[in-house]
């Protein structure tokens, strides 16, 4: 790991990194809170997203100030600052076609874009593993929704170094997905918009329903898939500290 | 309303009363902070339950203690304090029935069970609205699951008083409730569990997406009817608290 940048502001240290994996350079941020870290979260992006989604860095700043943990966020394959002009006008031209898609009547997520996830996340699960393998001993715990989901099912299905969970927006559409879910026995926690227009009702379920583990909680709420009520953050902290300690 | 008994313990006063409405004498527990409360919770206990079932007593003191809210109970008509040796003898012979029934091929609460917890829901909620009355202007929290959560929809829909509630361990099975769930506007938390042998799935989900709230959260747990694990009783009082301030 090569550290490429730092800075400090309101008691969290964010320290910009480059990790190489398997010919890989793979852009990082870790953020630190003043003490020596309690645990460390590791903040898996959505589609189209990055290490500095508003998502990921808001319960960043939450985990270390509050918590008094660590957080880690990579930029996905072909996400963040691992994406060329091409792909990016490639991934808004998707974007855009799906959007138009998103009706009441036209639910539902193409197949060959989940497909292509599925595909990608061995390579993505073996880049988290290489943090881990960076980081060293310690409590780990694991959020991602939507693509954090499907890459994280594949990541947390095994590795046994992650004891906890929070994921959300995704749905059982494959066997392979089944499987993984199975091996998954750590504590859950998964979030489901109800309102969804990628993943269908029943598919969700049945994915919650397919978790191995004795400790898990679905949160479901009304709206769309990019709509997560901010209350869920709360539900999100609360949860990781409740099993990290 | 008449006092009858009052205690102090871990800094809550517990207020055994009397209450007068329509000729009948609902006993009830009201517990107080040191201060002026800033808030009130009803709390309504599940069939075969009482006002010091272990889940109320319990939700009231963290209500109070962490909270500075007031929390309030009532026996139901026919329970706790107000049920004669016949009728809990009857009772008891009802659950002893029931659990013989509750086999993973022999789901479902009793029609005519639930049609007598529906007929008897004007009831329990004008005695809800006559403590209302003795209590006064304030802001006005419901909590109750299973029975509680009938007779407080019945409560809810035409209460204007009641600013919050969270419920749970119910289904959509009549007409009635529909009209109740769609008159229902105010912030909802529902508990269900997923295993339950007396509420179906299908009736769970179906109740909740009824509501007519537009802020309302689903939150659903593996295990049986009586099971839902203790972290949401951290999450009940995280919503009432997020709501009452």
């Amino acid at each position: 790991v090569e550290i490429t940048a730092e800075s400090v502001a309101d008691g969290v240290t964010e320290r910009r990194f480059d990790l190489k994996v398997a010919g890989e350079t793979v852009p990082g941020l870790h953020w630190l809170p003043e003490g020596e870290p309690r645990a460390t979260v590791l903040l898996g992006h959505g589609g189209t997203g990055s290490k500095r989604a508003p998502n990921i860095t808001a319960l960043a700043g939450r985990l270390v100030r509050e918590c008094g943990y660590a957080a880690v966020a990579l930029d996905a394959p072909a996400h963040g600052d691992r994406m060329s002009a091409e792909q990016r006008a490639a991934m808004e031209a998707r974007v855009a076609a799906r959007q138009q898609r998103e009706t009441p009547g036209g639910r539902g997520l193409a197949p060959s874009l989940f497909r292509s996830l599925m595909d990608t996340a061995p390579q993505a699960a073996a880049e988290w593993q290489g943090l881990l393998d960076e980081l060293g001993p310690g409590a780990f715990g694991y959020y991602g929704v939507s693509m954090g989901t499907v890459y994280g099912m594949r990541l947390l299905a095994g590795e046994p170094r992650i004891s906890v969970a929070a994921l959300g927006l995704g749905g059982l559409l494959e066997e392979e997905q089944r499987r993984q879910a199975a091996a998954i026995t750590i504590p859950v926690l998964f979030l489901f918009q109800w309102d969804d227009t990628l993943m269908e009702r029943e598919q969700a379920l049945a994915l919650w329903d397919a978790f191995g583990s004795a400790d898990k909680t679905m949160h479901v709420n009304p709206g769309p898939h990019g709509g997560i009520p901010d209350h869920e953050r709360d539900a999100v902290v609360a949860f990781l500290h409740r099993h990290l300690g």
